[in-house]
């Protein structure tokens, strides 16, 4: 373009234009005649300049997209990716956008848009549009919790679920168990509202029971916020034994447990993943549903099972939080449930998680030394390391964003961050090269700040007799 | 159908299709062969028994559903309506649906999908979508509000941005003074935080400047919350005297205003409804602009212009609030006003609400006995109304909706109900014909209330002559 590019396409040729034109501008980037950061020219002006049709060019831009070559900037365009800086982002647990089901969306957006016209713009109730909350409550139903429509709230997001639950159920000064270490974004919640927390280690098949009820026969506490499957950070699955104990706990000492399941559906090797709630016999479980880490977090959507007694705070806590839950993604996400393609998008996204979760744990066994403290999860997106206190960790981070590797910091998940450094590695936003690539880089920065301190043997002649 | 109606369509008429068939099931409805509340064939079923196309039945559908003859259900298909029950909602402040730029919307959407496809399903900044930002940056500055898009917040509709606000200023058991009476939702989120609340009366211009101050001289509250353009319940319009003195009021003693601009833009006879943050030079205003009376509810979309030392504050209250705000809903917002479709939706709802504000306004200045306490509002869509403190106001209230008619009882907008009755009456969700059957009716109520008590002499004598 401008003169400086030569795009010829051969409309005889056996490759489709679009691919001959993703090739063309491939070349121009590999050789740096379009350099890094520079705009590529409108679809519009190069469709016109090729002769060729827009969506041709869309297509190869599509392309070029995918392979991490060009990226979109909204309202600008398109523009060469910076490769240098790209970023393995191991500290998100958001889930890669490739994995959206964004076409199946758009169909059913513009179906809703279609079908319902304005009432899709209108308020609806408070507790959430009622088709989609008997929807969501067939949904559940697969995963034995067995309630009615009345009892499911819709929430923008799990977040909004555990701020409304918080003003629904703690003033100020009242005291809320949560794990150690924990979800910040509850954490932030619970101390907005000026609880006061106390912290409940988390062992290896789930909370220190004893610690738990050294607490309660002290001072019930108004609620413990716990998330028993693939505990985020750490990993950590309640046992069987551990969940029933804890409803017995609730009903025994009176208090609430809120449930936040933001990760049960993706079990891989668990043999019981059920849920809190649906071994609920006294309706002590408070059920958070997150979507944002199983189907797309921009669309701000999630669901509450609330016990009866709790129906009236709640909505009213929803009322003054922001009135209801935008209804046109409501309706669009009742028929994405309705026409079974919810339950598709799942399997799909557990085929794919489970692939980068076999391959992540695969290479941390093999290639971590041995002084990081690591237990394999059995499901979800998280691996939690602990470092001996002498680890030198602000190194380690520092190296780690020298090669564009972020990692989540331990500390951030403690109310008072151990000495004892910790990181949280996702897989929930890094394809399968990037893993591969990620973890590699790590375990090398590892072993070589053990073996400087003369620590480990050498790992790498047992890695090639594994 | 089920040998129950009889359709009968002519290919050879010169009337469509549709049209015939949407006379056809209008005459089953008004001979009652088709009862309210029953249900209509579904679409599919309907085109393949007249083997005519699905796309006909849904425009007579279509229609029926604008002349109120049937309506949609979600997920149910639609049904005959219950005419006599219909409501006229003089309760609500939601607009029409009918006034939604659904159309507009729809496209705009489109586009956002096929343009940044997944990307539009990302969480985006919790501080908003910058382009979003920008464009709302230059939407105010129209109104005389500059500032730039750091200090703009996009929020999930005004009531989260009160609650964000709440979160990030207020502690439990400060103070905060509203005004007397307030808006429902804001007091509910003042008081779930624990605030302390200070009713500063709303005078014909503004607020009880004298009040004020003596309050001020005590304690200085954190806040200040207050609706300056046609306040909400009373359509009161703050005079630039009083504007002026508020900010100097703020600068001197050092609170916090927090503007909630809900209606300025439908301003039909005001001189002045400039906003507070226009008038804003020592950063002592929070803006909150609603984006619900004037676009389309259920988007659940606002905006903050926040002064820089809160910001911090402000961005944290969000993200433990629900992290950030549909990121779909932020760039259709965006494309939306960039396009201009936006200002062109703004002129045309000040054109049709200006006529229900006109008809409303003179009807009730003909029609309604002196008794009731009322002051003509310049603009906004409600009507504030004081009753004597003998007036029967449950006997009224009961009459109304034994006629389908709903009113805001007036008591909701104080923390303690005053002896007198009130109501607030909005024109928000009610067309012209029914604003008229409306006032009529409840014209016709009042002067029956008082002529009853002896107290009125006849006006609709005096009407004859008007």
């Amino acid at each position: 373009m401008d003169g400086r590019w030569i795009i010829e396409l051969d409309r005889k040729e056996k490759k489709y234009l679009y691919q001959q034109l993703a090739e063309a501008i491939r070349r121009e980037i590999d050789t740096r005649s379009l350099e890094e950061g520079e705009p590529l020219p409108s679809i519009k002006r190069l469709a016109k300049e090729l002769k060729i049709n827009p969506a041709t060019v869309v297509k190869a831009y599509e392309v070029l997209e995918k392979e991490g070559y060009i990226e979109k900037k909204l309202g600008s365009g398109s523009f060469v990716k910076d490769r240098e800086t790209q970023i393995l982002n191991f500290a998100s647990g958001t889930p890669s956008y490739d994995f959206f089901p964004v076409e199946d969306f758009k169909k059913i957006i513009n179906d809703v848009m279609d079908n319902d016209g304005a009432r899709a713009f209108e308020y609806t109730e408070g507790q959430g549009d009622r088709a989609l909350r008997v929807a969501l409550k067939n949904y559940i139903q697969k995963y034995n919790i067995h309630t009615n429509e009345d009892h499911i709230h819709v929430i923008s997001g799990a977040q909004q679920g555990i701020d409304i639950i918080v003003k629904a159920l703690v003033d100020q000064g009242e005291k809320v168990m949560i794990e150690k270490p924990s979800y910040t974004g509850a954490i932030g919640a619970f101390r907005s509202r000026g609880a006061s927390l106390i912290e409940v280690p988390i062992k290896n098949d789930g909370l220190d029971l004893k610690y738990l009820e050294s607490i309660l026969v002290e001072e019930v506490p108004k609620l413990l916020y716990v998330m028993p499957n693939f505990q985020n950070p750490t990993g950590t699955s309640y046992s069987t034994y551990q969940k029933h104990r804890l409803l017995e706990l609730a009903e025994k000492y009176g208090f609430y447990i809120l449930e936040d399941d933001y990760l049960s559906d993706l079990s891989f090797y668990s043999k019981d993943s059920r849920t809190l709630k649906s071994l609920d016999r006294h309706h002590k479980v408070i059920y958070i549903k997150s979507f944002s880490k199983i189907f797309m977090p921009g669309l701000r959507l999630g669901f509450l099972v609330v016990p009866e007694e709790l129906q009236e705070a709640i909505l009213e806590a929803k009322l003054i939080s922001d009135i209801s839950t935008s209804g046109l993604l409501q309706r669009a996400l009742k028929e994405y449930m309705e026409r079974g393609m919810w339950e598709r998008h799942i399997e799909r996204l557990k085929t794919m998680y489970s692939r980068r979760f076999d391959l992540a744990l695969d290479l941390i066994r093999r290639e971590f030394p041995e002084e990081v403290v690591f237990k394999a999860p059995k499901g979800g997106l998280n691996f939690w390391f602990q470092l001996p206190k002498t680890f030198d960790f602000t190194k380690f981070v520092k190296d780690l964003e020298e090669q564009g590797i972020r990692i989540a910091r331990g500390e951030y998940f403690f109310l008072t961050p151990p000495e004892e450094p910790s990181f949280r590695f996702s897989i929930a936003n890094v394809d399968e090269e990037g893993i591969r690539w990620g973890i590699l880089f790590m375990a090398e920065l590892l072993r070589k700040a053990f073996r400087r301190k003369g620590r480990i043997e050498d790992r790498e002649k047992q890695d090639l007799i594994l």
